[in-house]
């Protein structure tokens, strides 16, 4: 038995007293982690010095360095943060269903924890704590895989959550931190199949391709957003503006911002120069069709085939100017990554179009994709936001650490 | 583009197609497909004639040979299956859930179809109209790979579907066949990712665990059945022999009859010697732990921890005499692959210990496991049983056929 064999072994053991503990126990053990988080506030820190040592060392970028350090105020924030999961709804134990056969067995859907769940993700110490806690509401057992460059914070983090569960009866394995940060450790916990029920990479695209094409266990894919807004001949103007402007400027790097604007050749003339001046405050590169290059001028750049694929990231972004909401929907459904799109009309048969049609997780009407996040759709709190159709689609609450079970009761049937 | 892309860029164009007919069509192609199979008996029997040569050449065994055989009969029985899933309720549509955000956006939860799915299978040309209607009736495109000793049916079945479907306006590519049948484009469609939204296995354990190991994406897991009885010291003893009867002995091929008997140590007495009998009939049989070996005598095998692991799928049990429910259910959750166990009882305690504590699919109280099925649970059809817990568990219909969709609506909401 290899190493990661047997940290599923004791998750898959630990995962029983999980799934059989009630809502109160788990929201005491939610309670005292956060307690416990706020009370080694400074051996927290001390763990995490080591790891700002080896950043420098290593010549980490200063936007990586932010993201792993972790302070009084930080460590406060993330011990709120499990505070506010503590107050979520337990979804353990909903009878999603039940009906009676015509033989009389009685057959419910009763809501279950998943059981082992994985979480591969990279230097951001408080994924180590927002993803163990949402893991333990919903009844499961978790292990967790951060990048090596925070080990010693991972450590001492899972060191305190370990302590918090032992303190009011639960096994310490519920939580559990892949120790061992070397490659060969990470290709095992993707094969980790009978222990494993599911792994949720969280980070760069990188990572996330490199755990779908690696593992053998269940995956929910994570991450990609080549999103779009597609402005109506019947839009309004201001609204219009309002919502592309936010879509791409409002946090560019984020996988629900867009990168490509779709625009009804009737509007495209009146509304594209109030669109850019809106842009020009954050500086944005516009690619464009023609018909945008001859609106906007030679500050657009002439548009590629690649670039309707590209997930910018930053202030790009891609403008094509259509002929009708039916073409704007073929350009999605040929170039979208399926994340989020909006339309902008005012036509009530364009918008039932664009929502029939476009095959995305989150597709709106009159908003922007900005919205598309666990805590704005109102589920308190978000694991990651899912990019495949299989089990959970756009932004994972609580209820996709869940599965379900069937239950069936007779009075001793047997099958003819 | 190699071969297995343009399968999958056709049927992920013709998805939309399929996505956006309403129940009415959806319906039409599946009446047309099942009388376009009556009407072609003839010549699916002439295609299904050239395999059935081919399988005499190579030796095929006579049970698999009458798997892949069709009779007039045998097709008239499979276009009358088609007639059923006609008559089932379309999922596609169904508004999930909906809510009302505080900044006025309304959320709605929508059921749509899943896209493309890809269906492995082996050698049941049944399978291959069986499986297709389904992906249809749910909206989906669907391509269909099965085993190569039935390629000249498959061809025949596929083409009779295409051009019905085609007689009522939709798209041919909504049912595609993998042509080549080498191990070399299995392996490219169980990688074929951007096109395929799930890719599920059906047939025995080596192709799902082949599958399980190569494929990149999204796929769900089939088969595998160590199931239970746990026979209580309260149980009502005829109940309990039948029970156990029916679990072993109706069907001992397939996935939801039981490998493992557990009997409470204060009924073992008095019961083993009844299921004895029961199961003399059939010649089952039996490895047995100390005790049982001692009240039924040199009849029984000892057994051994391999046994408690084994699927043995044919007329062969283990049997365990355990001190109480808590030993039940551990051995239960050592050994059992999860699927459907099932406790016979009249203690309401220990009925309820067992539902909470056991965690598989389906967990049943005083009835035979031989019920965790499409049919039996009332869902009309079933694309396979899943082993695993992500999306779909336990007997399949058409739901499992499906995702879902945020559909959100607003007046120009922007993100602060």
């Amino acid at each position: 038995m290899n190493y990661m064999e047997s940290l599923g072994q004791k998750a898959k053991q630990a995962s029983y007293a999980a799934a059989s503990a009630g809502t109160v126990l788990k929201n005491q053990a939610l309670t005292a982690i956060s307690e416990a988080l706020v009370q080694n506030t400074d051996k927290i820190i001390e763990a995490n010095q080591k790891d700002m040592e080896n950043a420098v060392k290593n010549n980490m970028t200063a936007a990586m360095q932010d993201r792993l350090k972790l302070t009084a105020e930080r460590i406060q924030a993330i011990a709120n943060a499990v505070l506010k999961v503590v107050a979520l709804e337990d979804p353990v134990g909903e009878e999603i269903k039940g009906w009676l056969r015509p033989n009389g067995l009685r057959i419910r859907q009763v809501r279950v924890p998943m059981g082992v769940i994985g979480i591969i993700f990279e230097s951001r110490p408080n994924v180590t704590v927002d993803a163990a806690v949402l893991c333990l509401k919903a009844g499961n057992a978790v292990i967790l895989r951060g990048g090596k460059e925070a080990i010693n914070s991972n450590l001492c983090l899972v060191k305190v959550m370990q302590n918090a569960l032992a303190s009011v009866g639960l096994p310490e394995e519920l939580v559990q931190l892949v120790e061992k940060t070397d490659r060969e450790t990470a290709a095992d916990m993707m094969k980790l199949n009978g222990y494993l029920d599911v792994l949720i990479p969280r980070g760069g695209a990188g990572l996330i391709q490199a755990v779908v094409k690696q593992a053998t266990v269940p995956v929910i894919e994570t991450g990609a957003g080549n999103c779009h807004v597609y402005i109506d001949d019947s839009a309004l103007p201001e609204m219009a503006v309002s919502i592309a402007d936010n879509a791409k400027t409002q946090r560019p790097s984020v996988c629900n911002a867009i990168e490509t604007l779709l625009v009804h050749k009737e509007i495209a003339e009146s509304i594209l120069p109030e669109i850019k001046k809106a842009f020009d405050k954050h500086e944005v590169i516009i690619h464009g069709c023609e018909v945008t290059q001859k609106i906007l001028g030679d500050c657009v750049i002439p548009v590629t085939e690649e670039d309707y694929f590209k997930e910018y990231g930053n202030y790009e972004i891609a403008i094509r100017v259509v002929d009708s909401v039916e073409e704007a929907v073929a350009h999605i459904q040929k170039y979208s990554t399926s994340h989020s799109e909006s339309i902008v009309t005012q036509n009530m048969n364009h918008a039932e179009y664009f929502l029939n049609h476009v095959n995305s997780a989150a597709v709106y009407v009159n908003a922007s994709t900005r919205f598309t996040d666990g805590e704005e759709f109102g589920f308190g709190a978000e694991i990651g936001i899912s990019t495949q159709k299989l089990h959970a689609r756009g932004p994972m609450g609580l209820l996709a650490l869940t599965t379900m079970q069937y239950r069936i009761t007779g009075n001793g049937q047997v099958r003819g």
